[in-house]
Order: structure tokens, then C-alpha cells, then sequence
């Protein structure tokens, strides 16, 4: 197949996203990765804070996935200052700041820190407004910040009613340009509240992926997440989806069908989080064509392997 | 003449150093820049206390004096934070400062911040050793750290009787062995105290240099620093270096003899700094030759035409 005209847009933001860009950037496809601008943890609420800048958090990681130049480059932009005044930052993070500083836009900054890195593709922050995530639990508490709902200090047993952002955002224009060109979208793995939703809640984006004649898949996680999605199944993941897409568009749902080892399981349990099952039962009368499968890395953390989803998103192109 | 062998090794640390290699990187020689490891100001200041790493300023100078890569590259190494924790840091400085974590030396830093920089030649610590800068004022007193003497909290009108090392540093081998390949040392121009002769002060430096078989050139300054040469007159300047030399091995003396106008000199004045002058009659009976001539830079600050300087040097090579 020829795929050197294919473009395929990947909609995230976490290490999900990174998982499904370092598989796809080995093959000879146009490549736009966009980057929810939801981020308020750690490095990023500081800089956001200092700065005023857009959240760099995701964008650095996605550079990296994207990063045809040598390892030690992609290790210095992920390295993690733990001394003094730098302690906590990571020096992509900083790198990004001072490029937003110099071109006076964020926009601008994440291209030259993308031609630094020598990127295949392009990142493309999903708006270019600063804006920050807010939770409604079941009890109608309501949660700020990204940071809080990623790592809840509330009672996480409560499961989130709703997720949106304050103040409301507009879609970046590349951003749904890619979109509407596309001829794949994919949406996760990642966070659904935290990473990938995000993008959904941008203003633009659930009508572009709609009037988009690109094909639309969803890739489940693997595993749940204390505090965002406890016990959720398969579908449950889907319907959210569903939900923040405003209707049905999705064409195929990746599930992963092979539950890892006890072993690798046990530290996951501990932290709340279990594997993600779906009963077949349940999407029987689906739009969406159900891609099931053996996705899982084969050893260390429960991720997806890169090459394996690689092969099976680009199959849906023939 | 025929360049591309020739071998250039210019000894300095700040300003005076970029001017020197800014306009020798224009010709096709083999280019290196040995610096100085005394610097202890500013965002250097803070990184060498709080990483224990060698003053990363000086280093952060010479490698974007001698880029290649786009201007924007050089701004990002020179662009300053004013803002929350990272105000006061060089951009350069803290990438240096990663860049040592993660190979796990300075020497490996400086190389790979080069390779970034896509610089001509090669920027050598002049020592691999953790020292710092002491001088001893005409009264006795002990100044401690570069940035003292640089910008003293002193009585400025006294004289330094001296300077040193503390502990004493010796000689990186890569400095030593440049120096013993090179056809021309280019010492200066530069604060003499704390860009100067900071790399004189290291065990190895001034036996090298009296063992090579280049020739050796001292550039004067234009103008004399309040608190390190007041009222120093050519002669005085050289008098100094031939002194941290250890004898008089030097070739070329390079003199400016055009008097910048009083509108150019006042905001120097202001700061206690005079245009340094040089009696014909003193140099008289002195080995080395003297190149007199306009070296003064079009505009601006009193600086030398790094065009002007680099032809007169490489006419030495003939």
C-alpha cells in the first residue's frame, strides 16, 4: 500500500500518545499530532504560573515521540532537573518557554522546538487559549485543575459526572485544518478525563472530526485509572467518547483482548486500577466495527506495543 | 595564502573572546577557543553552587560566538529569564547544566551544546578542575570569587597586587596539546584579571604556550576597567600578561590607536573606565612588534571590528 500521501491525525496527550506516534513515525506517512493544552502538574503548573505560557507537559513529549534526531537529544528534553532552583523542571519544558518568550507565541515555539528535535510530522496544541479543566463528581463537587482530577485529593471512589473547560476554548485552526484533511484519526490511548477528552472539549474539534471524511478509531486503554475511570469496561470508555464527540462518528474501537500476567498486574491493583474488559455482548449493535486483539507490550508497564498498534492502524487505511 | 591548515587557538572567556572568533570563523582556519573556568556571577554563580558543575557562562559565550545554526539558535543560548524561578539563568547555562548531568561531564556537555550549535572549531575548558579566582589588593586585601574583583564591593581605586587560583587547577590536556599544534595563540582582548589571565593562572597553560612554536599575540583592550586596570596604559596591560606568562614570549602586541569621540567614551567615563593609550617610547626596546591601527568598532560600544582584528591576525599567519 501506498502511504507516503496518507495523513493521519493522533488525538491525546500523554504517554498513550506517545505509544501510537513512535510506532507510526516508522512508516512513510504524514504525520499531525494534536495535543491537548489541558496540563496543570508539576513543571507545567509552575511555568504556566511564572509565565503565563500554555501548558509545554504534553507538547515536549509528543516532540519527542516525533524526534528523528539522536537519543541524547530526545533524553535531554525529557531530563528532569533535581537540584536547586531547576529542581522538579524538565528541560524540554524550559526549552519551550524560552522559545515562547523569544517568538512571542506558543504556536511559533513548539515549531522551532520541533525543528530542533527534527520531528516527523507536526505537534499541534489544540488551542491556543489558556484555559483549565475543571470535574463535576457524583456528589457535584467540583474539581480544578488537571493535576487535582489526574491525582485526586478528593474522595476517588466518586466517579465524574461531567469535564469542562474554564474558560471555553476555540479550536486552533491547524488543528482542525488536520483534521478535516485527514485520512485517519486517531483518538487515545491516554487519560480519558486528563489527556484525551481535553481535546473534545475544544470548541471546533468534535465538528471536525464529524465533518471529517477520515476514518475514526478509538483505542481503549488497558487499564483503568484510580479516581477517572473505576471498573470502567471497554465500552464504558466508548460511550464517554461518544458523549464528548457530540454523536456516533467512530468507524472501529481497538480493544485489547489479552490480559497481562498476575505479576504485571499487582503494582496497577494496588494503585486502584484494573484491566479493561469488554463483553462482546455489549457492542453487538455498534456502528463502530470492533478491532480486537493482543495489543500488550510484552514486558514492564501495561502499554500498548507501538509496532503491533502501528501495523493495525495503517491496515485500516487500505 | 592557504588557511584551511592552520591552526588558531584564541585564549579568553567573555566579549572580548566572541569578538576575536566571531570574525576569524569567517575564514577557513582550524579555530580554538580555550576558556576560562573562573567565572562565578550570575546564573553561573547559582549553578556552581547548586550543581557543583563548572561555570557554564564563559563556555556559553564562545559556543555561540562560533555557531553555524540559525540566529534564532544563538538567541535561545543567550536568551535571559526575568521571570519567577528561573529569572536571572541564561537559557545556554541550564542546558550546558543538563547536558552535564546527562553525559556526566562538563568536557562531554561542551562537546554535545556544540554539536547542537553546529559551531566551527572547538571550545575547550581551559581546566577540568573546580577552582575559583582570589585577589590580593595593594592594602592586602583578599577578594574572593570572580565576580567580586568583576563588579567589586571594594575600595575599586585600589590596585590588584595579584591573582590565583584556589585550589590550583591544572591544565585540561585537550587545552594543552591546541596550544602545542597552533601557528597562532591569540591572548585577548578581555577583562585582564577575570577573563585573561584566569587561564594563565592554570598549572601547564604558560609552559605551553612558551613550548609552542606558534606565534603568540596579545590583543590590548580599548578601554581600562574601574576596579582591575585604572589608568592602565598599553604597556601596563602587557607588563601584566608577560608577568602570568612567566617571561616574554610574546610576538605581536595589537594596539588600537583610534580615539573613540567623547560621545562614545562619556557613559565609560561615567563607570570610572578611560581609552587606554600607549607611549611609542615605551615599547621601544621590547621583542615583540607592535601593530598599531584603528580597530575600533564602527558604532556602538567601544569594542574592536571583528573584521578589522581578524584580518590583522591572520595576516600573522603569512
Amino acid at each position: 500500500m501506498d502511504l507516503k500521501n496518507k495523513k493521519i491525525v493522533v488525538i491525546g496527550g500523554g504517554t498513550g500518545c506517545f505509544t501510537v506516534l513512535s510506532g507510526l513515525k516508522k512508516y512513510s506517512v504524514n504525520l499531525s499530532a494534536i495535543v491537548s493544552m489541558a496540563d496543570s502538574g508539576g513543571s507545567t503548573k509552575i511555568l504556566r504560573e511564572e509565565f503565563g505560557i500554555l501548558p509545554p507537559g504534553d507538547i515536549r513529549r509528543t516532540l519527542v515521540a516525533l524526534s528523528r534526531s539522536e537519543k541524547l537529544l530526545s533524553d535531554l528534553f525529557n531530563y528532569r532537573f533535581n537540584e536547586g532552583c531547576l529542581s522538579g523542571h524538565n528541560f524540554g519544558n524550559i526549552l519551550i518557554t524560552a522559545l515562547e518568550r523569544i517568538k512571542g507565541s506558543f504556536e511559533g515555539a513548539v515549531e522551532e522546538a520541533g525543528k530542533i528535535l527534527n520531528i516527523k510530522g507536526e505537534v499541534i496544541p489544540v488551542t491556543l487559549q489558556n484555559s483549565h479543566l475543571y470535574a463535576v463528581l457524583e456528589n457535584s463537587q467540583i474539581i480544578k485543575g488537571e493535576d487535582n482530577i489526574d491525582v485526586p485529593k478528593h474522595d476517588a471512589t466518586l466517579k465524574i459526572k461531567k469535564v469542562y473547560l474554564k474558560p471555553k476554548a476555540k479550536a486552533n485552526k491547524k488543528a482542525k485544518s488536520a483534521i478535516l484533511k485527514a485520512d485517519l484519526i486517531v483518538i487515545g490511548p491516554g487519560d480519558l478525563y486528563t489527556s484525551i477528552i481535553p481535546n473534545l472539549l475544544v470548541k471546533g474539534i468534535p465538528e471536525a472530526i464529524k465533518n471529517s471524511r477520515a476514518k475514526k478509531v478509538y483505542v481503549c486503554n488497558l487499564m483503568t485509572k484510580f479516581g477517572e475511570t473505576n471498573n470502567f469496561t471497554g465500552m464504558n470508555f466508548v460511550r464517554e467518547i461518544e458523549k464528548y464527540l457530540g454523536g456516533k462518528f467512530l468507524d472501529y474501537v481497538i480493544l485489547n483482548n489479552k490480559k497481562p500476567p498476575a505479576s504485571r498486574v499487582a503494582k496497577y491493583e494496588k494503585e486502584g486500577a484494573v484491566f479493561v474488559k469488554c463483553n462482546r455482548e455489549d457492542c453487538k449493535k455498534e456502528r463502530f466495527k470492533i478491532i480486537k486483539g493482543n495489543f500488550l507490550r510484552k514486558k514492564g508497564f501495561i502499554r500498548h506495543d507501538p509496532n503491533n498498534l502501528a501495523k493495525t492502524l495503517l491496515k485500516l487505511l487500505e
